[in-house]
């Protein structure tokens, strides 16, 4: 008989502020044996994404919030090691669903569960990243809510992370002459560079940004892809192009914040300069993933699309691995491995 | 022979914050006779606009700024009242120009002069006001930029202005079951009413903007339509559906300001509810002025469309008008008779 246990983390408190490792608790459980039509999934590995912090809040929004003493939950990916009669996945499947921040869970209906098939020479984690939602909110975000045209100079923040690391890259692959992307380290900058990006901007030591961007941009910028929000959203604002376009896709710099942040102090701009402010999330926009599939096929074998990944090992360090998101401990795609790579 | 005096008004000083009497002054010209293909045209009435203060100001913009000691320009209706030999209008001719802040012009070329008809039942000034770049700015506002359907509730900032005004009635007339307006005033709210918006928004006597306008649309706003930004510009972003879109016309409350104002607090919004907050100026739309015209007069033969004019005597009496325009003083469209309005 298998193993049917399965240690998971659970919502302990609501944050405020910054996440503590006190607004979580790790679990161990009991599963069941899978009925019929269910599976067992064990996890290999599980996603930390920003918009979780949302979620951790019990606000109106467009996902319901996490609620207390449950398991948290968020993208995973693994393997099915058990399977009820007439279950519509068989065992060694290898599967993404929504069931992350635990090892193993026997499927309800509720996990949005899809089986995968490993690319080759590239891990089956890629699925929480480069080749899942943070790929497809790049491809979406830069190409249809940034109306992206190859003439088109683009500015990225949070660049290397999960995100940013493809929006800069197919910007390129696309033809832009200058894409820019900043981040938190000159070790991540340097990242940038080697990806392809023309400059890279560490905002931590860059001293004033707008001036800063405004010199990495002599003739303004066409499409901002906004991770972050705040002093960077500003700064992009007053050195947009005319019809320049801004992406919103997330503003990380104020997830924590207990009181409102500043605004941008230039909205007016918008108006002399015709620009575009244009906010998104990735769900609205899944009828694209097979032209990104095939997109990102391609440059991944044409070498045009590199990634990092930082891996914490253990469903117990999820939550250091969450709140490491937001003190920019990640170095691209941040994940944690929950399972063997290979579970059965 | 004609008389061929005319007084203008010059930028004598640029201002810092609002604008004063000081910052112009009143000249008077004697005009050459008009010389082969140029006309000598009476103005009848020249408008005063918030756009001008932003040219006021010796920097980067969408327009130059306008000259220390030169006269100003601007909207203007008149008469041809003299015709060089070969000249492109004859004697008669009602024309608009952007020779306004002036009585009287002997044509270079540059005024970008256009023959108008007068339309009956309406003065020829309303070329100046909802027939002209106000109304036009409220139609591709309203339905290119905010891409406004009938099924869009629809809320309007500075609603009694000469943009204002026409936004109101074009979302009613093309469906819209709730239209709402701000203005500054009971009575300013009571047309508003009359013209048939669903509730007028006394922003001075609310209290908390936020909160009117959250009682004002319990659905929430489909189309925002700002000619104020500042606290108008958070309380709509905080008060819109999912996909709702923000057309940015203009930020009256700010273009004096003298430090930047706070930004809106909640532009996190925008990622969350997948909003749109899109920057125009009329100009990039000329395209539509045509459809503009068509739907205009209609909407005016059904009585589908009204209107109110504050109107200043004197040439004297612009740099007054323009400043009242900063003050709300103005009651729809602000106007200055500069000649009679036949002036032949």
């Amino acid at each position: 008989m298998s193993n049917r246990k399965s240690r998971e983390i659970r919502l302990k408190s609501r944050p405020a502020g910054m996440p503590a490792l006190a607004n979580f608790e790790l679990a161990e459980v009991d599963l069941p044996a899978p009925g019929p039509g269910q599976v067992l999934v064990r996890n290999a590995y599980m996603t930390v994404d920003p918009y979780m912090r949302g979620r951790m809040m019990d606000r109106r929004s467009y996902v319901p919030p996490f609620q207390i003493g449950e398991a948290l939950t968020g993208g995973a990916v693994g393997q099915v090691v058990e399977a009820g009669a007439g279950a519509p996945f068989k065992v060694g499947d290898h599967v993404m669903s929504m069931a992350g921040w635990r090892e193993a869970f026997v499927s309800t209906g509720m996990e949005m569960m899809q089986k995968i098939e490993p690319i080759p020479g590239v891990g089956i984690q890629s699925y929480l990243g480069t080749f899942g939602m943070p790929g497809l909110t790049a491809y979406a975000g830069l190409l249809r809510i940034g109306e992206f045209k190859p003439e088109d100079s683009v500015f990225v923040s949070a660049a290397s992370g999960a995100v940013g690391t493809v929006v800069c890259q197919i910007a390129k692959a696309k033809g832009s002459k200058r894409v820019v992307g900043s981040a938190g380290s000159d070790e991540k900058c340097k990242f940038l560079r080697d990806i392809g990006c023309d400059e890279a901007i560490n905002y931590k030591t860059c001293g004033d940004l707008n001036a800063a961007v405004a010199k990495a941009f002599p003739d303004g910028i066409g499409v901002y892809f906004d991770n972050v929000g705040g002093t960077h959203l500003e700064a992009a604002i007053g050195n947009m192009r005319q019809f320049g376009r801004l992406a919103e896709c997330g503003m990380i710099e104020q997830y924590n914040a207990t009181e409102p942040p500043p605004g941008p102090r230039n909205m007016i701009m918008t108006v002399g300069l015709s620009l575009t402010i244009k906010g998104f999330i990735v769900s609205n926009h899944y009828d694209m993933l097979g032209d990104f599939m095939r997109d990102m096929g391609a440059w991944t074998k044409a070498g045009q699309m590199k990634w990092r990944e930082t891996i914490y090992d253990g469903v117990e360090r999820a939550p250091e691995a969450f709140i490491g998101l937001f003190k920019g401990e990640n170095f691209g795609k941040m994940l944690v491995r929950v399972g063997p790579d290979k579970a059965v």
